[in-house]
């Protein structure tokens, strides 16, 4: 048995993002567009143990190699079945941009994302374009990586329409969606400098991180002089599915996170929930939606000191299962009148389940689509640890009135600190041919 | 089709660590340990487009199924095939730890190291154990994953034995291996505070993050009030190969990376390179080795400008296939007195693969396994982003010396910048009812 080999692992699966665009022609690995690379690997033979050790790798490499289209007639990275990793993005225009620019780089990043999201590098390098005397225009470190499962999903800040100080730099205040403005101040927000904000957003979702990073580095590359990078966030592990076919993941609380989500196969609730109706207005982000973006830092040392009855009472289930106190199993719905002994309701009235729950909030839901962090520790020895949470909704009002909901009463507010916040509107898919938020400057 | 299940996923590969040590029972998924987990999620009917959405989900969950035994002849993480993921973490003992408290946390550490590698949780929590009213053991957040060939490897700074001021206070001065001091200053270095020290090291790797996330984060739980937490690293893309049987990966400068590494399947060369023999000295090392572990941030947007010429010069390989600019592919053994035209030799002579060649320096040779790490970025925009290098040897002199004559000519110096710095003794793997460093104290 020869080296295993990630761009020449399993085929890719290729699938539609909806009913309305059409497929993609089948993802090429990035390998195979490279004539420099993947030659004169096979064949070597393996050493004292390499049998054994030959399945490990094969266990250890398993690449992803789903395949999202980029076009469609709704961005790919929202009801697509969240992918393991995430790394995420906003972006500053640069002082002298223009509205040409701003078009331009749209236009860039739309046809890049486009290649990235088929598995293929941007552009060639080496001897097949003869560049030798120019930079790559592939930075490279995804070469013979399989695409992954990369979506890139595209979102603009309030700023861009107008900065807080009234200035429309690109012609599209009267543009503005009313209903994107800055998401109002929550009890207990703790919001830090540099984590949040920008003009536009990139979310980079993908099964390999090295693909997400590569793809944000790519495109903070195509923006240079025309916008740079002004936050970001990586993101180790999903903690929502939005697909029946997944798992419910857990959050760093050892919590299954996300069980009653919003799910793909439910495409009357998406329609409902998620994609802004032509109705709405307006009309260039009809199909397209709002993001919410909240950095919460987790108190992890002090919720690994609390008593499991109440970790289990804070959130209203199991820790095990992630059934409901009330009883069941995880996907049981919850019953807030059920009572115990003395009375007491068996699900709390500041349990987290029941304040987030559709049914105290006037019915409003959201697709969520967050992620674990870790970055680093601070100086006393606590990690810096918590949950970038990301949702996707027909209007920011549906989170905002969970959030106010959440924010005064919600037992787990003792164990978190939003830190970062960040909204913007996500416009609908491009078509081939077009770019990302043509509408919007049509 | 029900649902995917990664705890349910593939059967686990059990690995020997070495022919000395006998082989781990069969791991058990921690969620085969809960009893109160995984019930009534079978059997859920898909909607619409289901079968297609659970092809994408099988080929991203994809979990990894190897399982490396804790105990053995030499700790895991060193040989083993080096997995995708890395979470390393730094402790400074408590001010008032006594002997007693160091072999107390080494014992309980071993003891959670076990556990943790066969893919189980520590201890138990819930109805199982009856503790509602206790913390529970595990903090869950691994719950249903499984093993993912986690391996946790422990080390030993050169403060544990004798503080910078001189301060014996574990009464181990006399054991500190003469190797063992602070790696000296390298020209170039700038070195950040809270980058390097600590009393004792453990290198978390497996292919999930949330796995090695989930070892440190419940180690460093378990030192609570004896050791805390001084710096961590996260890595979310191996750099290194440490088997035959593993495909070359990429670092950020987008080339291959440690073609040459020492690999598994040569144990002559581990033996000779890597392990520390008896004759070397002291006795309770015999087996371990020394971990040297490197902080060094690229400048990637400076080398993303630099023309393919010069990044292949730099490097003296091709980026494409990363065949030595002498000729040949991949495995080809550079040729550096090879001149092409005007008798300029084709692999230059700062070229960093003619510095780093054990030619050039006395045959020294090193097991490297770093990991590509993006830390966010800095205000103006620029991905904090690098290489966290690790290297095994069997005496810290082979990376000094491979160290020096890089900081000194290498080209790639323009492009690089080491920040942190560290150095610690491995010790050599833990015997079942013994723990790490056993000998040490003995």
């Amino acid at each position: 048995m020869g080296r295993t080999d990630r761009g020449a692992a399993p085929e890719p699966t290729v699938h539609e993002a909806d009913p309305v665009s059409r497929p993609e022609p089948r993802g090429l690995s990035r390998r195979g567009l490279l004539g420099l690379a993947g030659a004169g690997v096979a064949g070597l033979g393996l050493g004292v143990g390499g049998d054994r050790v030959a399945q490990a790798a094969v266990a250890a490499a398993s690449p992803s190699a789903a395949v999202y289209p980029f076009y469609g007639a709704h961005q790919a990275g929202i009801v697509t079945p969240a992918q393991d990793r995430l790394h995420f993005a906003a972006f500053d225009l640069a002082a002298d941009a223009t509205r040409d620019d701003l078009v331009a780089l749209l236009r860039d990043w739309t046809a890049a994302s486009a290649s990235l999201a088929a598995g293929a590098a941007i552009g060639q390098f080496g001897a097949a374009s003869g560049s030798y005397d120019a930079p790559p225009e592939d930075t490279g470190e995804a070469q013979g990586l399989p695409a992954s499962g990369l979506t890139l999903t595209f979102g603009f800040d309030p700023a861009l329409f107008e900065t807080p100080a009234g200035v429309d730099r690109f012609g599209l205040a009267a543009r503005r969606p009313p209903l994107l403005v800055d998401l109002p101040h929550f009890p207990g927000d703790l919001l830090e400098e540099g984590r949040g904000g920008g003009d536009l957003c990139i979310q980079a979702c993908a099964d390999d991180p090295q693909v997400a990073v590569h793809a944000i580095r790519n495109l903070s590359r195509i923006a240079f002089g025309r916008a740079s990078l002004r936050w970001s966030q990586l993101g180790f592990g999903r903690t929502s599915s939005t697909s029946t076919s997944q798992a419910t993941p857990r959050n760093l609380f050892g919590f299954k996170d996300g069980t009653a989500n919003i799910k793909a196969e439910e495409p009357a609730v998406v329609d409902e929930q998620v994609w802004v109706p032509a109705a709405d207005g307006p009309a260039w982000l009809a199909g397209g939606s709002y993001l919410v973006a909240r950095r919460i830092r987790m108190t992890i040392e002090a919720w690994d000191r609390t008593i499991l009855r109440e970790q289990e009472a804070v959130f209203g289930r199991t820790k095990g299962e992630g059934a409901p106190l009330s009883g069941g199993t995880e996907f049981t719905e919850p019953d807030f009148s059920l009572a115990g002994r003395g009375d007491t309701p068996l699900i709390d009235a500041a349990a987290h389940v029941r304040l987030a729950h559709p049914a105290q909030n006037g019915g409003a839901r959201m697709l969520r689509r967050g992620y674990n962090f870790v970055d680093g520790n601070d100086a006393l020895g606590r990690l810096d640890a918590g949950l970038f949470f990301i949702s996707f909704q027909r209007s920011p009002e549906q989170f905002s009135r969970v959030q106010l909901s959440l924010a005064r009463h919600d037992a787990l507010n003792e164990y978190t600190r939003h830190v970062g916040s960040a909204l913007f509107a996500v416009p609908p898919g491009a078509r081939r041919g077009s770019h990302i938020g043509a509408a919007l400057f049509a």
